[in-house]
C-alpha cells in the first residue's frame, strides 16, 4: 500500500464530503502532506473546520485492509481508471464558485466495471421512490434499450424508478453503475441487497464514503452530485414537486450537463417535477431513447428523424387538393360540377384531372371522374 | 338588405376562403363594387381565378332571407360585432406573406354571442379526433374552468378532443364558440347535432362558409386559422403525428399567439403530437388552468405560485441539517457522539445543539440530545 493511497484513504474518512478547502489543499500540497497537516491539527482553519471531528480516526490501512477483502478498490485521482473527464465539470463547477461541486477525494468501488471506461457513454437514469408504474416502466425500458446499444445507466440504487432502472439495464446484460449515499458494503435500502450484488457483479457500485458508512438525509444530496456530473447527461422519470431527483437535474444544469425529463398525464403528481423542470426550461422533454442520445450526443447513433405516415395527397398542390376532395369513389362528376364544388376554375379543373389521374388518385370512366384513394 | 351587406354574402359563396386576391380587391375597391367586377367578370386575373367556377351564381339575397329564417346572421367588418381586434393577427399574417392567412370576407353566426366580446378573452382548445378518455378528460376540466372563468372556450365541433371541450364549457354555464368547416346549419358530424345546438343556444356557432356548405377536407385545414386567430392562445390537448390539431398549432405560432401542450403519457401516441409541439419550442407545456390564463395573458387571474410542501429543516444551515440528521428519535446521544457522526466541528455542534432546540427540532435530556422531528 502506498502512502498517496493510504493519505487518500484517511482523508475519505476524515472529512465529510463536499469538502471545499481540504479538496484545495490536497491539490495545492498532494494528498500525503495534506493528511499530515490534518493528522497533526495543522491544516489551515476551513481544513480544520472539516475535518478536526474525525482526524484522530486514522482507519486508512484498515479500511483499505478491509475493502480488499470485500472485493472492494479504492480508485484516486493518481490510477489510471480515475473518471478524471467525466469529474472535470465538477472542477468548473467548483471554480466557478458552486461550493457543493467539490471533487470527490477517492471513490470505493465494487464491482469489476472501470469507472473512467464505464462513464465514456453514461446517461443517469433517476426519479421517484414512489413513481408509478408507468414511470418505472418507462425507467426499465429507457435503460434496457440504452443498455443495449452500450450505453451505461448510472443511477442510485433507491427504490422505484432508480430500481427500475438498473434493473432494465441488468435485463439488457448491459453496463449500470450504482452511485450509493452510504459505503459500498451497505445494502441500503435493504431489500436492494440482491439488486446491488448484481450491479457489482458485472458493472459498479461507487461510493465516496468509506466502507461501513451509513447512509444520512444529507448524504443523498451529496451523492447526487457525482450521479449529476458523470454521465453525459441526466434523464429524470418522475420527480414530485420536492423530489431527489430534482435536485440531481438542478445539479446537472448547473453543471452545464443536459437534463431530460420524461412528461407523464397531468393528473400525476409524479409527473410534476417533470413537467415543472420542463416548463422552467431546465430540461428538455423526452420520449424515446433516441431523444436521449441525441442531447447527449452520443455519436454515430442520432434518431431518425421521426415523420409521420405519408399520403398519397402530401404533393399535390391546394387547388388539387380541392378537385380531389370533390371527386366521389361511387359516383362519377363531370369537370363543371367538380370546379363548382371546388371553387377552382374550369380551365385549371381540366388540367388537373389528367395529373391526379397519372399519379393514380383519380380515374376517368364514360360518366365522369372517379376518385380512386382510400 | 343593404348593398354592402349583400355584396359580402355573394362574395362569400363565390369564393372559396382564403381568397387573398379578392380579399384586397375588396379592401381596395369596396365590397359593392369587387362584387360588381366579379359578377361582370372585370375583376383582375388573379381575382377571376379565385371567382370564376362559381360568379354566376348569385344567391345573395336568398342566402340571407334563409339564414335569417335559420336564426343565423351575417356579420361583416362594416358591423360593429366583427371581430377585427381578434381578427388582426390574420393581417398582419398576410402582410408577412402568410397567404393562407388572408381574412375572412364575412362571418355566418348562429347564436345570441357576440362575437367580439366573446373573443375578448378566449381560449382555443383543440385536439385529435380519436382522443383517448385522459385527453376528453383533460379537455373538459380545464374548459370547465376557463368558462368558470369567463374565458370563451373556441374549437372545432369535431368528435374527441373539440367536443370534449365544447361540453366542458356547457357544463360550467360558460361562453363557448364552435367554429366550423362548413355552414352553420349543417349538422357536421351529424352525432354532434343536439352539441352544436346547445353550443348555439347561448353561445355561437360560426363559419365564414355560407349556409348549405358541405364540409370538405381542405375547409378544415381553412377554418383552422380561425380557431388558431381569433382567441388569445391555442391549447392542444392530444394529437397524433400527423393531425389538424397540429395544423392549428403551427398556423396560431405563425400568427404569434401563444400555443401549449398538453403532456401525456409516453407510451400515447395520441399525445405524441403535443410532445414534438414541445419538443420544437412550438408549444409551452401546460398541465393545469393557471398555466393557460399566464400565457394568454389574462389580467388579474395569474396563478399562484407552486411550491413545495415546506419542511421545518427548510432554513437551516448545512452543517445544522447534519448534526440534526445525526440525532437519534429515541436514543439521546452527546455532542462528542454528534460531531463524529455527523463531522462537524465538536464546537459548533455545541453551539448548533441549543439552535436546534429553540426552533423545536431537538431536544436535551439528562442522557443526551433526542431528534424531535417527525
Amino acid at each position: 500500500m502506498d502512502d498517496v493511497r493510504l493519505a487518500r484513504a484517511y482523508l475519505s474518512r476524515v472529512a465529510e464530503p463536499p469538502a471545499v478547502a481540504l479538496g484545495l489543499l490536497v491539490e495545492n500540497v498532494g494528498p500525503v502532506q495534506a493528511a499530515e497537516l490534518v493528522r497533526s491539527r495543522q491544516a489551515p482553519t476551513p481544513v480544520h473546520d472539516e475535518t478536526s471531528a474525525r482526524a484522530s480516526q486514522d482507519l486508512a490501512a484498515e479500511d483499505l485492509t478491509k475493502a480488499a477483502d470485500l472485493g472492494v478498490r479504492l480508485v484516486i485521482p493518481e490510477d489510471p481508471e480515475w473518471p478524471a473527464w467525466p469529474l472535470l465539470s465538477l472542477d468548473n463547477g467548483r471554480r466557478r464558485g458552486l461550493r457543493w461541486a467539490a471533487p470527490p477525494l477517492a471513490l470505493w468501488v465494487r464491482g469489476p466495471a472501470q469507472i473512467d471506461d464505464a462513464m465514456r457513454r453514461a446517461v443517469a437514469i433517476v426519479g421517484a421512490r414512489a413513481a408509478t408504474s408507468y414511470g418505472e416502466r418507462t425507467a426499465a425500458e429507457f435503460a434496457f434499450e440504452l443498455a443495449g446499444q452500450s450505453v451505461t445507466v448510472v443511477s442510485g440504487a433507491a427504490f422505484g424508478i432508480d430500481g427500475a432502472a438498473h434493473r432494465g439495464a441488468l435485463a439488457a446484460e448491459g453496463p449500470t453503475v450504482a452511485v450509493l449515499a452510504c459505503g459500498v458494503d451497505v445494502s441500503y435500502p435493504a431489500a436492494h441487497t440482491t439488486l446491488l450484488d448484481r450491479i457489482a457483479r458485472d458493472g459498479a457500485v461507487i461510493s465516496e464514503y468509506p466502507p461501513g458508512t451509513a447512509p444520512a438525509k444529507y448524504r443523498f444530496l451529496v451523492r447526487n452530485r457525482l450521479i449529476a456530473a458523470m454521465p453525459g447527461g441526466t434523464v429524470v422519470v418522475e420527480a414530485g414537486v420536492r423530489s431527489g431527483a430534482r435536485n440531481t437535474a438542478s445539479s446537472a444544469a448547473a453543471l452545464g450537463k443536459p437534463v431530460l425529463a420524461v412528461p407523464g398525464p397531468v393528473t400525476s403528481e409524479m409527473s410534476r417535477g417533470c413537467h415543472d423542470l420542463i416548463r422552467a426550461g431546465t430540461a428538455g422533454i423526452v420520449t424515446s431513447v433516441p431523444d436521449i442520445l441525441e442531447a447527449v450526443g452520443v455519436i454515430g447513433e442520432l434518431a431518425a428523424p421521426v415523420t409521420g405516415p405519408t399520403r398519397p395527397t402530401d404533393d399535390l398542390g391546394p387547388q388539387a387538393i380541392r378537385v380531389h376532395d370533390a371527386l366521389s369513389r361511387k359516383t362519377p362528376r363531370g369537370p363543371e360540377h367538380l370546379s363548382h364544388a371546388s371553387g377552382v376554375p374550369l380551365d385549371r379543373v381540366r388540367s388537373l384531372l389528367p395529373e391526379l389521374e397519372l399519379t393514380g388518385l383519380a380515374r376517368q370512366t364514360d360518366e365522369g371522374w372517379l376518385s380512386m384513394s382510400h
